[in-house]
Formats: structure tokens, C-alpha cells, sequence
């Protein structure tokens, strides 16, 4: 999509310096940009370089002003904020082109909405919905009843399992599995053998989410596993069985949530965390990547760091390893 | 399927308090039960719950004798395990509509037994073989002389390499890869390059175990892999090549079990596991997660929880944690 | 493929002792082992058993010098090296029977090399390339623009992302997804949304790469990720968006690279390991299973090993370990 530099300022914040009619449609990197892409720098000493381009804008942090550009210029507090505002609106999908593949196999009681693209063998079972302007990747499957908003993008082979709820703007990237079944077992004491225990609650992706390559997330084993609006997950990230996940959460790759874990909104969690069943982590919590939070361990400090297995908070476990440090180099030099 | 209460004790054991003759055809929790359902309680304290809600009967611990119920009850010691093998009853799939999608590619020379169900978009090979009963998900592979037992339910995309032997009643969720190649290669020492070693081993999965969506079971790289009989696996875990994994084993998401580990029967792991290779588990042992047991390693003790890595029985390794914040602090408040 | 004991000897090394001209179909392990197999000994107390096997010929070290051997051996200082070679000639893929299948959705305007083996309900978007030989599993999605190289082999249901560059001789297993969009966001400071960074840079896979089932590879943000030249790439490994990997580099199952991570050549990655961004791994180096490496650290020592995390020398960490063990078991016999 081509737009002026006022049409993205309107769209992405930022002021303009230089010629705001300057037409831009595309985004790039300093180095790889060609002479209609928009780039983007936040350490002033790359400024020079951006300027020097053949991108036909910039946008730079306020370190700029003052300066003889020689290119139009966004200029913002936020660069890395306006720049992907500006990403959003010259990318938005061309949505009038979306077909319905002849090879997909979609049952007469699903319900597509308008501008809905379907690719090739992909799966709908009875009674789905899915919602105006969303796309279904090659050989995604969607179960019976499943309810999708619109405009999400579903990428190749994702599955979906029945009853799942997805809402608006939602995206899943390729591999990913929707609402499959919870890791419930009871054992009989007597034989040793493992009964399942029923997973027939439900999975409630919220507007806006994001689900990385390969994740996993199951239903609730009687009730809903929910992931909250705004939320973003990598890839291969496994979400257990009546998870509750706030709004505005972001979980790095590899990180596992174990069976009804609640995570209120806004925490930041790096990669390969895990977090035991029933653990609470409070809103604004920071959880270091390969931290490990304990069975029905409670985490609270909006802002704090914590780290380790099991976590603690981030000063405390770097003081625990220098020590430890110290005292073995101190013995191994007698 | 709607069963009478004794229907059900007869099936999942516990004594039945009251109307034995109340027809049950689902199962939810608390809150969600509708006028049909079987709720369950193994907390004393929600027993007033339960039985105030819409629910047509409650499966509830022995604390409830000798109250006045207002519902029938079904009383057990183990009512969680009632409760399972009530809901296994009521929810067992009809297969009466089983059929095979005309969008299937089966091979001609592929055996199908009686009542299989095949969803659209599945491929089967030369030569597999599909036990009574069984159903396979949409999208699905089934590689060249492939064999299914009875029973056996496979989700959406799941991918089977050739020559994979799965038994009976077997649970395999979305996504999940059986029988890819194992993980190894010879290095020459002169150029530093990698030579894949052979992966022409084979993967046997024995009668009721489960697999997660999104995981992955190598193949043996000479001779076999096994997964023994009622073994549950979680999503995202992984399982390479030559590992014998015994009966009644539990294993926790995103775990990992290296080249030619053994796994005896009984063995707990948690999620998140590291299990290097050439290790042997001991039956009965308990693996916390995040656990990690370094290279032929042997673990041994039925009912010993460990913890840490390496490993450790976990009340030596929360006695080394405490030790360590302990001087920590004593030398932060120095 | 048959061949004699000479052109084994020719393409993969050893020495022949014994009658050259027998002829060999196949590999497999000692027991295992049918009359037109290759075996390969490297422990010499197996050496009997290997010669007393129904295998028509083995690969042993140079122990079996000077002894009666019995059968035709191929001996060599690295028995496993040749192995891996002689079965590299014996299991050669036999493409005289590749075909496209009719299912498969190819777009008119990609572009297939001679011998081009396509499975069913493959989805091949517009301006792909497939070199000569190349098979790609049922269920696959080839994204457009995707180019991939000779003697490829892709297994089923792989995702590949638009504009993903892949080498000759490489190996994708199954459920892997390659280019999906890395995780980048910016938070609004006001609102505490995120926005989506754009993430539209490209993948580029090398010649010789393996990539196990279901890992999964971003594309870069602007730039490019890039897998260098036989690299191997194990079961549930995640790499980020604008990692660089060098050649010959090791990554076992379940590690995962952050965003624009670095690893030189020759580097061996045990399982597990996670690596934070912007980290940079020298040339050589070999990081223990669920070692950790912090954002931005260097980690250097051709040969060295790191554990623990964060990773520090292994030598170092094992003497905090066995210290800490001390001093705790000291005080509990307080």
C-alpha cells in the first residue's frame, strides 16, 4: 500500500520534517532498502547511514532535530513504536484478491463471512464460523463449532480442535494446535494404570493475540482455558489446561504453563520458563528466560525481575551465584 | 451416551447413595453442569456446591456419608478415579458414523479394518495397516507399511514415518511426528564435517498410551524405540532414537529424553526434563521438572522425588538452596 | 542399492580384509542383521559377536588386525565414519519412481526440476523453484517464491514461508516450520499494547543443513536468518528471527537461539540450551544440555565446555557444585 508521509504520521504519531508528501511503500532495513521504503533508527550514530540510503524516509528518534537531513523525516520519542505503526499500515493485507480454494473441504453448516480466503486442502467442520476478512492457511484444520473473528490470519497446517473460540485480529502461525486435549490422568492405586481424566472444557483466544510456530495450547479439562486480549506467545510455547493468561502478556519461546496457572496481565515471561500448576503470576512480573516457578507458588512485584529455579528476585539470585563463585575459587586457590 | 447410575458404578466402582436408577449422559464441572451431568467433588467443602448445582447425580468422597444429599451419590475413596472411568463410559465415541473422507489418498495395497474412519486430506501408504475402529484425523500421514492396532485415535496433521508399529487404543493429538530420524552423525576429523549415521531403526508404540500434540518419537537408528504400554506423553515432548520407555510412565510437556535412555515402568517426570543420553531411570523414581540427568547417569528409587541438575533427591537439593541465600544474606547484611 | 566391498571402500574409506567382491544391500545392527547386510563394530569385545552375525560383511576398528576374522572386514581408526559413509552409498534414494501427485496443487507459475518427487495435497505457491530430485512430503506447504535446492528431502507436513531460500542436499523432517515471522513487538508506553515490529525479512538455509521434526526457524525482521552449511538441526529447536548459525554446528533437540544470535562455525549446542539475544557463541565452543547464556554475553574456547547457567567453564561449575554439596551435608551433620 502506498501512502504520503501525513497519511503515516496520522496513522503511526510522529512529526514530520522535511516533505510530507513524500510517498512511501514499503519498510526495510538501512542496508537492504530501496528508493519507495520507509527505515527506521533509534541510535543516533546510525543516522547518517539511514539518511545516506536509498530509502525515501526515515523515521528517527528526537536526536535528529536541529540537523540538515537532506530526507523527509518522522521523528518521535518512539521510533521502534511509530516505525512499526507505519510497518502496519503499509503491509495491511490486500484483502481483494482472498479466495476459497476448490480443494477445500468445508462443510455446509459452517458459516464464512465476507472476504473470508481459504487455501488449498484446508478443513472446516460442520457448524464452524468463521468471520469477515480472515485467512486460513494450506492444510489447516478447523474443528466442528469452532468460532473464528475477523480478520485473523491462520498460517499453513494448524489445528484446530472443536468448540475452540478465537476473537478478533487474532494470528496463528504455522503448526500450531488449538484446543487439544489437557495431560489429565487419575491412577488407579490399585494396578497402577493411568485413567484420562475428561478434557472436554473449551479454549478462549482473546482479539489481537498472536501464536507462534508450533505452540500448543489445550482446552480446559472441564472448563475454559483462556489467553487474554493483546496477549503475544512465540513459538513452541506449551499452554496446559485451564490456564488463565491475562491481557497484554507476552511468553518467549519454549516457556511451558502448567495445568490451571494464572498469569494476570502484563507480565513479561522469557524463554524455556516453566511455571508448575496453579502457580499465580502477578500483574507486571517479569519472569528471566529458563526460570522455573514451583507448584501453587504465588509471584507478585509489578516490575521485578525474578529469576532462577525455583525464581527469586533477580539481585538476590545474582548475589547467591557470586558468592558461591567466590568461595569455590577461593578454596580451589589453597 | 446416557447410562443409569448403576450403569456407571458397574463400570467405575464407588456405592451409590440414593436413585441408582437416574439416567447421567454427561459429565462438567460445578458450574457448567447442566440437568444430565455427573459433577464431582473431592474437596469436603464444595460438597454443598455440587449438590446445589443442575447437575443429575454427584461422584463424591467418603466424607459425604451420613449427610442429607438431596441428589443421588456415587461414594468412592477414589473419586477423582471414578469420576474418570464414569466419564470414559459416557463419553465413548460413536463410532456408528465412521467413514472415509473421499478426499483420502489410501494406497491400494493399505488394509483397513472395520468401522476406521479417515478424515479429508489423510494420506496412507503402501501397505499400512488400520485396526477396527480406528480414526485418523484430517491432514494426516501415515507412512509406507505403517501398522495400527484397534482403537486408536489420531488427530488432525499428525505425521507417521514408514514402518512405525502402534498397538491398541492409542492416543496420538495434532501435530505430533512419529518415527522421524534420530539425531546423529559421525564427524570426519579431517574436514570437521558431519556424516548422517544411519536412522533405519523402527518405533514400536505399545497398546493405551497417549501423545501430545506437537511431539516428537524418533526411530530407533539400528534396531527399535519403544513406548510401553499405557504411557502418557504431553505436548511438545521429545523422544530420540534407541529410548525404551517402560509401562505407566508419565511425562510432563516439553521434556526431552536423549539417544538410548531407559525409562522403566512407573517413572513420573515433570515438564521440562532433561534426560541426557544413555541414562537409566529406575522404576518408580520421580523426576521434578526442569531436572536434568547428565550423561549415563543411572537414577534409582521408587517413590524419591529428585530435582535440580544434575538431579538430586530434592530434600539434598532445598537443603543446598537454603544453605546458599543463608550466606548470601549473612554477607548482604555484613 | 547393491554394491561390492571395493566401492564401499572407494566412496567411504578402509581397508578390505578379506574378499573384496562380496557383495552388500543394506546396513543394520548385530542382532538385527539378514545375510546381505553391513555391520559395524567399534567396541572390540563386540567384534565376535559381529563376526558370528548373518551379516555378509563388517566395519571395525583396527583391533580386528591380525586376528581370524572369518567374514570380509572393512577396518579403519573411525569404523562409525565409514559406517555412516558405506550407508550413505547402500541407502541411496532411489529416485527412478518420483512423481507428482495428482493432488498436489502446483501453481502454474513454479518452476520444477527434472526428477521432482511431489506428494499428495502438497501446496505449491506462485514462483517457487524446486531443484532436481527433490521430494517433498505429503501435506507440505511451499510458500511463494520459496526456492529450494537439489537432491532436497522434506517430509510431510512442513511449512515453508514465502521467499525462504533453501540449499541442495538438505533435510527437512516433519511438522518443521521454516520463515515464520519472528517475535517482535514494541509496547505503546501510554496504553502498555503492543505493536508488531514487522517482521519481513528473509530465511536462508544452506547446503547440507538437517532440521528436525517440528523445530521451527523464523524469518528475520528485516534482515535475513541464515542456517550456514552443514549445520544439524535436532527435534523441537526454535530459532529466532535474524539468528546467524555457521556451518557445521550441532544443535541437539529443544534448544532455542533468541533474536540475532550468533554461532560460529563448528559449534556443538547440547539439548535444551537456551541462548538470549544478541548473544554471540565462538567458533568451536560446546554448551552443556539446559546451559543458559544471558543477552549479549560472548562465550569463547574452541574445545571448551560451558554448563550451567548462566554457562560458565564446566569445570568451574562442577567445583561450586561439589562445594555447595559440602557445606550443606557439613551442616545437616551439625
Amino acid at each position: 500500500m502506498e501512502c504520503s508521509l501525513i497519511e503515516i504520521a496520522q496513522h503511526a504519531g510522529g512529526e514530520i520534517l522535511g516533505d510530507g508528501n513524500r510517498q512511501v511503500s514499503g519498510i526495510a532495513s538501512i542496508q537492504s532498502a530501496g528508493g519507495t521504503d520507509l527505515v527506521f533508527v533509534e541510535d543516533e550514530r546510525r543516522l547518517g547511514e539511514a539518511l545516506a540510503s536509498r530509502a525515501a524516509a526515515v523515521v528517527a528518534g528526537t536526536f535528529c532535530r536541529g540537523k540538515s537531513l537532506g530526507k523527509p523525516v518522522l521523528v518521535s520519542r518512539e521510533p521502534r513504536l511509530v516505525f512499526a505503526r507505519a510497518a502496519e499500515l503499509l503491509l495491511s493485507p490486500d484483502s481483494s484478491h482472498a479466495a476459497i480454494h476448490q480443494t477445500a473441504i468445508i462443510d455446509p453448516s459452517a458459516w464464512l463471512g465476507d472476504g473470508v480466503g481459504i487455501g488449498a486442502h484446508v478443513v472446516i467442520q460442520p457448524g464452524a464460523k468463521i468471520g469477515d476478512l480472515t485467512t486460513i492457511g494450506a492444510g489447516s484444520f478447523v474443528g466442528e463449532g469452532v468460532v473464528i473473528g475477523r480478520q485473523c490470519k491462520l498460517a499453513a497446517n494448524v489445528s484446530i480442535y472443536q468448540g475452540v473460540a478465537i476473537g478478533n485480529n487474532v494470528v496463528v502461525h504455522a503448526g500450531a494446535t488449538l484446543g487439544s486435549d489437557g495431560f489429565g490422568y487419575v491412577r488407579d492405586p490399585q494396578t497402577g494404570r493411568y485413567y484420562k481424566f475428561p478434557q472436554v472444557g473449551r479454549l478462549k483466544i482473546e482479539d489481537e493475540v498472536e501464536i507462534g510456530a508450533n505452540s500448543t495450547v489445550d482446552r480446559g479439562a472441564l472448563d475454559w482455558t483462556r489467553i487474554g486480549r493483546g496477549t503475544k506467545i512465540d513459538n513452541l510455547v506449551h499452554v496446559a489446561h485451564n490456564v488463565q493468561i491475562g491481557e497484554d502478556v507476552v511468553i518467549a519461546a519454549q516457556t511451558g504453563l502448567s495445568g490451571s496457572a494464572v498469569i494476570e496481565d502484563g507480565v513479561i515471561i522469557g524463554g524455556q520458563v516453566g511455571i508448575a500448576d496453579h502457580v499465580r503470576v502477578g500483574s507486571g512480573a517479569i519472569l528471566g528466560a529458563q526460570s522455573g516457578i514451583p507448584t501453587k507458588k504465588v509471584i507478585r512485584g509489578k516490575g521485578v525481575v525474578f529469576w532462577g529455579t525455583p525464581a527469586r528476585p533477580i539481585r538476590q539470585l545474582l548475589r547467591e551465584l557470586a558468592l558461591l563463585a567466590r568461595l569455590a575459587k577461593r578454596q580451589a586457590n589453597h
